[in-house]
């Protein structure tokens, strides 16, 4: 039903054993390379293909694909070759990264395409419709441009059909998801061409389905990668030549052009990919002086993969001009033959077929480096996005297509009226069709407010509303709003989301591609201003905050204020901290280059059960882009039971944990040991989700927050109004609720700033992430001692030495021997009642219940501390109602008083029961009656419930001893529940077996080993 | 040569001694009523009058006012009936407050002025001459409007020729410092009159001058207080009725208008000051119905006490309404005539000047509240200020005056073009003439650089630029610029300021008054924008903290980011907290009423000597505003000797202190003791500034922040660029600088993100206040043990038990006896060689070398020790260079060796001096020959300087036995001053006397008490 591989590694030391975490892998490949001879109608694209699978999606995090996993796939292809050469990668997995200029996984990817040969093509995503949707492998960082074809997906009318069974087919077009050129961060285009992005193929057996239908551009990547492997088969048939270079550039030169409603050129890349055309192509041209060479254009001053205007320019008033430098480069360059690089030359023509770039004409290409100026002057465009290329061409052979080329995208914003910030348009829209507007927004801009309002009479439509603005280094997932609307005639959506001050806004608005006819629509931006300005939005427990609410742009909004905590921030340091070569055979690197490995080790407790999210803010929310290879944490319980793992995205891996204590161990990966070295202190921020949450009380005025008095209630908003909020501390001391939380300083209390009123708690816009920082922890108002009677220092002395020798007695444990009994029998002599008891207790604690050879000593002990006990002084403590203003020193001694007799209670009955069984030792054995346990048990009830902590095993025992072994298994399972371990679960076999039901034991037994691991799992 | 004032209270268990704090006082009350029967040229303004003197400037705060002076003070007047009568008050003192709507002293001044009657009058202050200037009295909150007679400083031309030597005099005119209405709090004008600011006359004879020329406010109020009185005396004189009401509504009707060029209305309230004519007006008036009666009107929605149009309303397209209320009061209302009360009536006329202010005609008064609402219509207005009052006449008698006004003014801003963001206006100014220029602020501004173009040819003049900004509840003084500026022909004058984004600034240009002749300057302003934006500009040791810079207006800059961190900031709670009435007669307010103080006592440490600043930041830069009557803290070292006191403004309480222990002790007060309980609880927070700075790394790329490399450098500014920063954390282990900062989790390091490169260190402009949290305390290095060899539980136990036991031979002291015996013998007989000589090291602390007693075990204990030392060892390890890879364990057990070493021979070497001196016990005096003394000091100065403080007390006695005296003095007073206290100075003292110097050691035991007090000065 499931196939699985398996791997043997380091001389058989290490197993792995992999198998699919979904099914998209085995549907991706049989696009790709189905092979079915009985049946060629269900075969995938290059039936006869080899399929080499590897598997980089983790179970351990939902699926997502990780660094180390890509690292090791990477190296395995790079290290290969002794079993066989992989000529062509399909990769349909992806993240949106926030930077395209360095990262570790960008390098190695290089390595593999440009030294090693290999052929990559990779989804482009379906983050689509917006600009820079455009994600990472396409946009590895530090790979070249063009490193990795991206793959976007079309659809046609014969799919529609088959596929999708419309009613009407419309023209040939990109999906509406399909993701868009160009990247945000550098600006280059990253989809090379496209292909159909949905199939009807094979999904394992295990689904209970045979074939099944999925669309995404993890369908076009194989779709586009099978079609090549034919291609590359094809030209091994003819023995020509080809290179990655070579058969990249054929693809782009020969797809084909796009110009229906829908296609949108930042989704198809060169076209439609045209497998036959790109063969001839190749064919005719497989003695280019190019042929292993490629040209990689970088534009100053960040090594842009392309020029984009957008945020920070003036367009309006200047003429933009920046310096491309195109260098070749070889396939494996090192080892390039010399006398091809040395006689290299290429004669280009620079060409732009926008009036508005200016560039030079020629360009003549040694084995170098060589640099160009392009002139933008956008002064006079319209406003909108425009986009243009410069492309170079072969100047005796141009018919070849172009060599390389430079993006030039120019977005030219709408200004907004400043005094009443909104626009308003109509827009007439065809299946597929889109309309962008830009819109330029105020640095004081907090929200936007989108409106679609159908102006159809007849029919309901579907639109797609994609917002997005382009940050700098941040993911354009985290600064995006997406949202499908269905609108019948008339009706009209609104929503208002987030926004950054002071970056171009684009909003799209599609009409879906399945929703038939043509259709009116009016859509309206507005934006709002309603925003907190103070220095700091964080606070100290000693400080009132001010900060001022204004909200410069519209007028229309009340204010209403109020700060909510949601979680307590803690910050650990690791306990360990080890950097070591990574000696697993599926670690190394190609020529014996080693990856090392830094393993951090924390601990900590978690005092009461509830979500918690690990998060090392220094390597968070980095993948692709990371220069780090990798990193993941585990998260194991005190038994080494693994509980939960985490990568990148810490706010994924919120994780519900019990009360007790956590090890987490972290493993970050790099090939360069000194930058491990410099992680060794790396702290792990820990934010435990605060049970209910804790409002911070609001002020319009300082006196009024010293006080305590007027609340902050909603206010009316003005523009140029900026009205003054104080944000108060929670109440100083014994507030039940903070007092409540086990506070340390440095713990942070995280959670938001909402300014407006009628908010959803999930709800972004109108709220601001805030902290509370605990500077010191507050005295326990009860906690401080009484002024002890002045006792001199010789009896300081014998009251000190009296409590070290009953912390001994516990402390020597079992072995104790002599020492331990000379330290009993000098308190029992010398103490007084309550040092007995707990020189007793202590003993006790020493012996063990299922000994034979303790069962009269422990009988004894526990005697001695049941008669020294004051049970009528206690009885009559606990009664009461109200003990509020007791001096803590006599509640502490209560409480160990009440400690201690519950658990002689216990022992002695265990100690009973067990001897009542075993009929051993014949003293003890003498008193085992069942009358004699049940007074006991009676005595012990008079404090507390059966099921408290300290009485449980005896109340197993004495269930087991009337023979009730089913309460005794209620019992046994609490404890075993409370406190997991082999023994205590095996205590819950024993009473399994006595009812008979062994095969809940041996279910037990078989799967310990799994519950109880020896040791942590390897990361 | 000094006046004072002796002063018993609480039935002479409290004296108070109080001396002027400086000379204004007496010369502001020479002014008013100096008195020389035989020289009455040298007369004040009333020199019949009687002066009650009572002192509010405080020594300990550098003589600033604080709440419980002021306080003392107004119930004294309150109370002070049985003995005199106070008919008026001046009040030559002030400070700008935040708040016109609440506090409490204003509360007591309404009580003080509109229960008891007393005129008070009160300096405007020397704020201006921007607007919003006027300050506390005058404004002071809580009070009703009018409460105090706000006094303004004129100058006249013969003042001009006699007390400034002007070469040619120009009209009468206000100061150019004289502070200016309205309010920025309550858009009320609280200057009543104006009156001459410049006096020669009498100051204390301590100052050896008989007069001395003063100006200032503090010299105007006086005048009109002086004048005021002659008033109150002749109508005394006539036996005329008159109330506080009364002469305030004769001296506003009968106030001479000025019109000059350098007259500004917002300078002189009604006017010049005229008592003639304010008798006469009394006189005509005194049986009006409503000579008891005040008219006390308020606008809506705050209470206001004006209409004032400036920041956030939208006067360019709406009219603004607003509501008034007036309401009548007699004095001490609730002791006047019902039947007056009850026929009580007036009808008023309502007047208004400004054609765009609109107001009913008519209003009838009875004794309770009326309301009639102001129509304000600015839209037509030109730029700049507009003033003008809605004045209430007696429809029956208009020419009384006003009886009540409510002040209209209106801000209409100039626009500034977003895209070059700057002003230039060309000024014609005559001497004290001014133009004020109002901006409207972009939200995105952070600095204006104004620039003053002298467009003269031939002649020096002085200017004085005043720029202002009125943010909400924040005192003017934290908002505003002021430069005086001497421009030589032709040359300029620039500086850049910090200003608050989306406030207005006023920037007023002004010809200071002594500057003679007209002249033509320009004026520039232009705003700029650089400013970091980020959630916050906190961050915590474990993170990253990414923030955008930007600059929204101008393109002109460069950034150069960098962190600069100054401070550590640590939080203390309260150690006790103690609410209790205040029982000193001083402290009592009329009627029986009890003032609460709250004496809050805080102990913290001090490990490097430096500069710290307490502050309590609840209460901070509140005062006259406060809704506490006072507050003040006094700092103590250990020998509670009082170190310094601060009050309501912490940034000028700073103090230098050494290494040591502190105690704070905080005061706070207030009639309401439950106010005072929820302090009880307050923080404290303790700035320390660092030894030296630290710098926080910034870089423009986040992988950069994380491997430390291509730190951020200058950047050029583009309007609309958002340019990332990051801000890296101090490096994570092993810094040598943090790790030398006493830090812990809670502590908070502060500082400044600063943007601008050519900034000077304490110019604000370009820079945010920045903080950084440490979380955790990170690791030691060092300090982690290593793994232990596997000792047995009863070896543990033994281990511990012996450190059990070296510790109590120590801690049983002196009266250990048989105990401390017992135990000492039984870890030498033992325990090792460590082990013994820190037996015998704890013992030699229990044990005196001053008694003769102690002296034969003194010396065989020290001798053991000597003996156990393995000094060889010793010596090898303190001879190497380097030990850093060095077992923290070895390292600590060869400190305490060594520091055994030196404390056993210190002690042997004193007990030896002290015998040889004493020649006794005969069995040690045997040993205490010099060259015996010699050969000890010579052993342990292979270990030690003999400025070493474990040794220094043998170096004393040492340099005694050679007759070295005045070096054995040098030894002791180090010691003295290392660790003050009666009994080192003591010796100190004997070796003064040894050397003869009697008078020192005669002038030490005299201020002994002093310096050494038995217990903390009182509150």
């Amino acid at each position: 039903m499931m196939a699985f591989g398996v791997n043997v590694y380091s001389d058989g030391n290490l197993l792995s054993i992999v198998t699919p975490s979904s099914s998209h892998g085995t549907h991706v490949s049989a696009i790709a390379a189905a092979c079915f001879p009985d049946a060629p109608e269900k075969n995938g694209m290059a039936p006869g293909a080899q399929i080499v699978s590897i598997n980089i999606g983790d179970g351990r995090v939902g699926t997502m694909e990780t660094g180390t996993a890509i690292v090791r796939a990477m190296s395995h292809l790079m290290t290969c070759s002794a079993h066989y050469t992989v000529d062509l990668i399909n990769m349909s997995y992806g993240e949106h990264s926030r930077w395209s200029d360095s990262g570790r996984l960008g390098e190695l990817a290089n390595e593999l395409v440009n030294k090693h040969g290999v052929i990559w093509c990779a989804s482009a995503g379906n983050a689509g419709p917006a600009l820079n949707t455009i994600g990472a492998p396409p946009n590895l960082p530090a790979a070249t441009p063009g490193t990795i074809l991206g793959i976007g997906a079309y659809v046609t009318p014969p799919m529609m059909e088959a596929c999708y069974g419309m009613r009407q087919c419309v023209p040939t077009m990109p999906y509406t998801w399909t993701s868009r050129d160009p990247s945000g961060s550098s600006g280059g285009r990253y989809i090379t061409v496209c292909a159909p992005g949905c199939a009807i193929t094979s999904v394992p057996n295990y689904t209970l389905q045979g074939c099944e239908q999925m669309n995404g551009t993890s369908m076009a990547a194989p779709n586009a990668t099978g079609s090549i492997a034919t291609l590359l088969s094809c030209l091994k048939g003819l023995g020509m030549e080809y290179s990655v270079y070579s058969v990249r550039r054929a693809i782009m030169a020969t797809a084909e052009t796009m110009n229906t409603p829908g296609a949108d050129p930042f989704a198809v890349g060169s076209g439609m990919l045209r497998v036959d055309k790109a063969l001839e192509h190749l064919k005719q041209h497989h003695c280019s002086v190019d042929k292993d060479v490629t040209f990689i254009a970088t534009v100053a001053p960040n090594e842009a993969h392309g020029i984009y205007l957008r945020d920070g320019v003036d367009l309006r008033s200047r003429v933009i001009e920046r310096a491309v430098s195109v260098k070749t480069q070889f396939v494996n360059q090192d080892a390039a033959d010399p006398v091809k690089q040395i006689n290299f030359s290429l004669r280009c023509v620079l060409t732009c077929e926008a009036s508005w770039v200016q560039v030079a004409k020629y360009v003549q290409h040694m084995n170098s480096t060589r640099n160009f100026a392009v002139k933008v002057d956008a002064r006079s465009l319209p406003e909108g996005v425009h986009a243009t290329s410069i492309r170079a061409f072969d100047a005796d052979q141009p018919e070849r297509g172009a060599l390389f080329e430079v993006p030039v995208t120019v977005v030219v914003p709408i200004q907004l009226d400043a005094a009443d910030p909104q626009l308003e348009r109509t827009l007439s829209l065809q299946p597929g069709q889109l309309q962008r507007l830009f819109i330029q927004v105020p640095d004081a801009a907090s929200s936007a407010a989108v409106t679609l309002k159908s102006l159809e009479q007849e029919k309901d439509h579907r639109f797609v509303i994609h917002a997005l603005q382009a940050v700098p280094h941040m993911s354009s997932k985290s600064c995006e709003f997406y949202k499908m609307a269905g609108l019948a005639p008339g009706t009209s959506y609104s929503e208002t989301f987030k926004i950054e001050g002071g970056h171009i806004l684009e909003v799209v608005v599609c009409k879906y591609w399945t929703s038939l006819g043509s259709a009116d629509v009016s859509v309206t931006v507005s934006l709002d201003g309603l925003r907190p300005s103070a220095p700091t939005l964080a606070m100290t427990a000693a400080e009132v905050l001010r900060l001022d609410v204004s909200d410069a742009l519209r007028a229309t909004e009340m204010a209403a204020p109020s700060v909510i905590l949601k979680g307590q921030l803690c910050t650990y340091r690791p306990s360990s901290a080890k950097v070591a070569p990574l000696v697993d055979d599926r670690d190394k690197l190609p020529d014996g280059r080693v990856i090392y490995g830094l393993t951090l080790t924390y601990g900590f407790n978690v005092a009461k059960g509830g979500e918690v999210t690990p998060d090392f803010q220094f390597l968070s929310d980095t993948l692709y882009e990371s220069e780090f290879e990798s990193q993941m944490w585990m998260l194991f319980d005190s038994n080494k039971q693994f509980i939960a793992a985490g990568d990148a995205y810490p706010s994924k891996y919120s994780v519900r944990v019990d009360k007790g204590e956590y090890t987490l161990l972290m493993r970050i990966r790099h090939e360069k040991r000194e930058l491990l070295e410099k992680l060794s202190d790396l702290s792990l921020q820990i934010t435990f989700k605060l049970s209910s949450e804790l409002k911070l009380d609001t002020y319009y005025r300082y006196n009024d927050a010293l006080t305590g008095t007027r609340r902050a209630g909603t206010a009316q908003m003005r523009p140029g109004l900026r009205l003054p909020l104080y944000v108060a501390p929670l109440p100083l001391s014994n507030n039940n609720r903070t007092s409540k939380l086990s506070l340390s300083a440095g713990h942070v209390l995280v959670g938001n700033l909402t300014l407006q009123p009628t908010r959803a708690a999930n709800d972004k816009a109108g709220q601001f992430p805030f902290r509370y920082m605990i500077p010191d922890v507050p005295r326990k108002s009860g906690a401080s001692k009484p002024d002890k009677e002045k006792t001199s220092k010789q009896d300081e002395y014998q009251n000190a030495l009296k409590d070290f020798k009953i912390m001994w007695i516990g402390r020597l444990g079992a072995g104790g021997g002599d020492t331990a009994t000379a330290l009993l029998e000098e308190v029992l002599a010398n103490g007084e009642r309550l040092d007995r008891i707990l020189a007793n207790s202590a003993k006790l604690q020493t012996l063990d219940t299922m000994q034979e050879k303790d069962a009269a000593e422990i009988v004894r002990r526990a005697d001695a501390v049941i008669q020294d006990v004051d049970r009528a002084r206690l009885l009559t403590y606990y009664g009461r109602k109200n003990a509020s203003t007791e001096d803590q020193s006599v509640k502490n001694d209560m409480e160990r008083e009440r400690s201690a007799l519950l658990d002689a209670i216990s022992r002695k009955g265990v100690v009973l029961c067990e001897c009542a069984e075993r009929k051993q030792p014949a003293d003890v054995f003498s008193m085992a009656t069942l009358a004699n346990i049940q007074d006991l048990m009676n005595s012990a009830l008079e404090f507390a419930e059966p099921t408290d902590a300290k009485l449980l095993p005896f109340s197993v025992r004495h269930a087991v001893a009337h023979g009730r072994f089913g309460l005794a298994l209620r019992y046994q399972q609490k404890i075993a529940d409370d406190r997991p371990s082999v023994d205590n679960e095996q205590k819950v076999c024993e009473l399994y077996n006595k009812l008979g039901w062994s095969f809940l034991s041996d279910h037990l037994a078989r799967s310990r080993t799994v519950r109880f691991p020896a040791q942590y799992r390897p990361m």
